[in-house]
């Protein structure tokens, strides 16, 4: 039993089959969260694997889930025959982040029809304590012949 | 026989001892290049599970190599008994990448006592065809107790 | 009659000192508006001669209003031997500004000792009806000998 | 007599029309520099009433400079029928600016058809000696209905 819109299912769906093709999320583990019309949540799972060399996650990692989280969130308004690419971001590292898990947070800021601009936003999470890493500004461009 | 001053082999040196020991770029399979004052090179042969959803790398595996060699970069100007953290990133990505394998150019632009100013971009490589990808500007803080 | 604390008088007044002495905001017209610790907000009223050549306001002017903001919010978290420098700013401009009036709210997300993160956001108000037309994340350092 | 070709002569025509109609620029004192295909120079003599409360030239100003030599760039590279709006900008400041005068390079990194990503580099000139204050990427956006 479903509380979603069939605007929200549809949503739900399209970032859903998308998420699975994307080889890197799923490649550092990250998995797929809150999902609704602009806005996209990914979790991640701390991995020692994915860290730089002072044991703190890589920065390029905390970019990445920004990216994935802000791109997704723009998918959800996308038209359904375009996809979208990152044109360009822009990240502020806040604090070092080497808790338990992280949680990336996407939304669109400002939809449009050629460019969205989108924010990401990563916490990291340790005992339930939520402090905020990164900071994003992202530009999301809607392009023909890439449907997710 | 080595052609390198001291000087540069230090750098060499430092910058390697540290490169070992940041899991990620390990984890993804990149290489140390070339090494001097102010520039280091970062190699990374294709490898499809880094790739986003449309068959192209991943801009946050792009992203992350840009801003490894930045940072490696701003460590070879950085005094013996401090580390650097990378404060900020923009990037630009100016084609998909597709190819063999990728090259990602860190300089230092402007180098300081507490922030250096570097530049990243990477290239793609296809049967000996270079591709400008990404450019980037990055902001690297020299930081006490984080010795590489 | 004042309701500000002892703590806010003094962050109004340092930044209204400071304000004063800087040339271009004056030249333009800009206004000081609300002050507080780690806000800053500043108005600045229609002028064609500061338009782009479509007539709309010219985006080098809405980013020095952002800059100027985010850079005084700062000056209210630093400590009173040091001034505050822009060291770098990212800016997304989301719609034409061509209203009345500009109101820039510049606000610290992250102070720090050596560097703090700040946002700046513009909104053009037309009729009374206010549109997000800029935003921008902002990177200020906290400096020696240069206090305002 | 004139060694440009009728290409050359077309662009910089075109980009001298739209400058004398960018009130802002001219209201600060800029003037155009070199022209060609995919390059803007703009120039700009000290005016202290352009300057911040430390006596260097503002921050915004110089982003304004860099902001219009890239945007002039991109409208280079822009098909007739089509103007040039800056959707996004990032700036380093590298050193404070206190010259005589100032150089502002607008270049096209990636001419698109939609988006072209463009450098803006910004010299701050003291007796013959330049030094490079202010580097910054660009995305400018190629619109109907904006012609220049």
């Amino acid at each position: 039993m479903s509380n979603l819109t069939p605007d929200q299912e549809r949503i739900v769906q399209r970032i859903s089959n998308s998420f699975v093709r994307q080889a890197f999320v799923n490649t550092i583990g990250a998995e797929l969260g809150d999902v609704d019309r602009g806005l996209v949540d990914i979790h991640l799972p701390r991995n020692r694997s994915l860290d730089q060399q002072y044991g703190f996650v890589h920065g390029g990692v905390l970019t990445a889930l920004a990216d994935a989280a802000a791109g997704y969130a723009a998918l959800t308004v996308s038209s359904a025959d375009k996809g979208v690419l990152t044109t360009e971001l822009k990240v502020n590292f806040l604090r070092p982040a080497s808790g338990d898990k992280l949680l990336a947070k996407g939304r669109v800021l400002k939809p449009g029809r050629t460019l969205s601009i989108c924010t990401g936003d990563v916490f990291d999470i340790q005992d339930g304590v939520e402090k905020h890493v990164l900071t994003s500004l992202v530009t999301m461009m809607h392009v023909d012949g890439q449907t997710d």
